[in-house]
């Protein structure tokens, strides 16, 4: 890559051409796509629309690269909102230098995942920066979904009595990154769980009418995840130790570097809260899809006394405080 | 700013709500803006989708900053497509160090352009990386608008006999972003010309039936916006150099530094084609709005032969050739 790359004449176009909208197709050669849906135009739908910047580092990793986080972390988004995922933008900033190669493969694995999960890349930009101004490549993606009429999943529709459920095991994401950043000198084959839930929440949706809300547990892990909706419901959720699913690498990873593993982000899992009624329609619908495999009830939700938020009830017998993340446990992890 | 402040945890979601949400006030705190307009669910309405990331170096410079061209270019995408701009998203990649006043001035200065524009940010995101790994703050903006039944703006609707009309002088961006990096010692007053287009393209659309398609004059400037259409529509289009509109100040620059102030990036200004009995229409139109006040026809289009292009009838009665721009003039100018 060179800065005349993003100059906006030949080369810039030549670049589009070739590495972007040959993969991408896009419609039209304006700069904006034009796009309607009948999901769209029925009485009572709404749209949903979000947007996440992907700074991940390394860039490729086992399980995944910045190409398929940005895709899936967006098509996420909008499907724990109870959105169908629809359209996907795709903003690049190259570092001048960043071989074409990589580009090319970051690309390849966003359609990948786009057609996976049924969306379509259909507008985007590229900037190219001098080197040293930019680590390599960030992409930021954003999305439009359609919620149809009538689903309202909101964390303040939390309540007392709910049961928490999360689809795979916690940590992965995190533990893939510090693995694959090769300063801890692990060998174990760590991959991340990047993966889209579009169709897990598909299925969950249909399957259960309580459904209230759920969320991805990136950035901070499933702890910030439930602190975020007590907060939000004003609630307390109490869940189990001996019920959280986690890999004994990932496990043993964090005895040895001091880490929780319910800070550590995750790529593909999310918690949502059901009706205690809901919970066997709720586990089947998750286990009837791939990425779903994994669901298992972790927690309940109680009323919000003065108490903290969030506790968890150890193997020992004890209670211990959830809390949010304070500082940053790992810079770059998405 | 510090890493934590990335990190998902609490000192992020103290510095959103301080610095963003405060100001952008999105209604909910799910990670997607939920919405819905009347204009999109009239029959034959359709969705314009687009994105663009913004890398401007410096971050401030006379006539704007980073964050309101984040948001007037992505309005202008839309605005030029004959969409009406509604919802916009905006993504945050902030370097380690970078102030925190700084952000504040960047993120007000969006609010007060929104504002303008009748545009709302509806959702965002922030990452944060180590020192070095990027260049203070960059931005990426997206937007959607609404394209009203029978609209159909399109480079491909350009035909012989038409007649090109920009709005603005030409290459204040440019102009302005070299003398703010000091490393001409120029002294001379450049503000950028940067601004919305969504009221002026809203009186064009109104006013022109004929009116084929427009196209911002960004990175490339008013030659490569030329050379994008007369490719897509297979037409020639002459422009004669007596009537382009450029200040004296940024013609003597680019006299001295040999620009070429086609080339030079415009970030309020753009082109656009209608049938000759519109001309009046259209001007008027853009002179009734304070961005279009200096609209003055530039060009026709003729039969495309084999010759070239986009050629310029210059000062001393010959043809030039305007091809579009190879390499890179300069970098991060947007």
């Amino acid at each position: 890559m060179t800065l005349a790359h993003g100059g906006g004449g030949k080369a810039m176009r030549d670049l589009i051409g070739e590495v972007f909208t040959s993969v991408f197709e896009p419609e039209s050669s304006e700069d904006q796509a034009r796009l309607m849906s009948d999901a769209v135009r029925e009485p009572g739908a709404r749209l949903a629309f979000t947007t996440d910047s992907f700074v991940v580092d390394p860039v490729e990793f086992p399980g995944g690269d910045i190409g398929k986080i940005a895709v899936c972390g967006t098509v996420n988004d909008l499907a724990v909102g109870g959105a169908t995922p629809l359209w996907l933008s795709a903003a690049f900033i190259i570092e001048e230098g960043t071989e074409i190669a990589l580009l090319r493969r970051i690309v390849a694995s966003m359609k990948a995942e786009a057609d996976r999960a049924g969306v379509r890349i259909v507008t985007g930009d590229t900037k190219v920066v001098g080197r040293g101004s930019a680590d390599k490549v960030f992409i930021t993606t954003s999305g439009i979904g359609v919620i149809p009429a009538g689903r309202d999943l909101c964390a303040a529709h939390v309540q007392p009595g709910d049961v928490a459920i999360v689809n795979h095991v916690l940590g992965d994401h995190g533990a893939a990154i510090l693995a694959a950043r090769g300063e801890m000198a692990l060998s174990a084959d760590m991959p991340s769980d990047c993966a889209g839930l579009g169709h897990l929440m598909a299925a969950v949706a249909q399957a259960c009418p309580t459904l209230r809300c759920a969320r991805d547990a990136t950035r901070g892990g499933l702890a910030s995840a439930l602190n975020e909706i007590a907060d939000e419901a004003g609630v307390a959720v109490e869940i189990a130790e001996d019920t959280l699913p986690i890999r004994a690498e990932v496990k043993g990873m964090c005895e040895i570097l001091g880490l929780d593993p319910l800070y550590l982000a995750n790529e593909g899992t999310l918690v949502l809260f059901v009706a205690p009624e809901d919970v066997d329609a709720a586990l089947a619908a998750m286990r009837s899809v791939p990425e779903g495999q994994g669901a298992v009830v972790i927690g309940r939700v109680h009323d919000s006394g003065s108490g903290p938020r969030v506790t968890m009830r150890t193997l020992f017998g004890g209670a211990r405080i959830v809390d949010m993340l304070v500082g940053e446990q790992l810079p770059r992890i998405c």
